[in-house]
């Protein structure tokens, strides 16, 4: 989660929402992906599918069922449902996000019954870091 | 939606399951998605997601408020977060997704609270064509 922080941080620096994930595969970071949507003009930039592909470029498959995703704030509905098409094995979150969230807000992405593949969830880890960041992020803009 | 067909059956030829879109600005197609994540290597690969992006980088902007999708099946949770993202004026799409759309089956994500951008929605106009391409393709690799 120490990784997806900075990744979160330099997000922030550039003036995107700061939201950072990394892809892990036995124990070792592959990938890294820094919310980039403004900059990188792709509404579909958000840190988790940044990560994603570039873990499936690095594997040269589309399905990475033996990696795990760390992101520091709860996956949208876009980003959830890029999960499961990847078939990740282990989601890990910092803050939850009652306005965008959707894994344990909103749709409830993974409880639906025709989500074809749910990741083992586990939240909170860094979650203060990560709600200060974007606290202070909102903040500034203000 | 005759472009977005062409498309899926292009993608049904390189062997990934047929689905294509378009972005139409002011009457015009700006660009064309094909499902590609096997050849691609990228589970977020849809014909939406390919679409979207597309267009985005042609108008150098991660908001496309003033341009409409169409799309031979209905969207996954992922490609309808994409499309809120986006800030797709209007969505049109052919054949519905029982098993995995999101639209109008499993987590109606348009219709969720909690969802900050809702198209307006059409479905039905190429159904026929659209449906038959998948049955075909998926007949054919039983």
């Amino acid at each position: 989660m120490r990784a997806a922080l900075d990744a979160a941080a330099q997000a922030g620096l550039a003036g995107e929402v700061p939201v950072g994930a990394v892809v892990v595969q036995g124990g070792r970071i592959i990938a890294t992906g820094a919310n980039a949507p403004r900059r990188l003009h792709d509404p579909t930039a958000h840190a988790e599918i940044q990560a994603i592909r570039a873990a499936s470029q690095v594997l040269g498959r589309d399905r990475l069922e033996d990696c795990d995703l760390w992101v520091t704030l709860e996956p949208c509905a876009m980003c959830a449902g890029a999960i499961a098409h990847a078939r990740i094995a282990r989601l890990y979150y910092a803050a939850t996000d009652p306005k965008g969230g959707a894994v344990e807000h909103g749709p409830r992405f993974f409880g639906q019954p025709t989500c074809h593949h749910r990741p083992e969830i586990y939240a909170g880890m860094g979650e203060g870091e990560a709600a200060s960041l974007l606290r202070d992020f909102f903040a500034a803009r203000r």
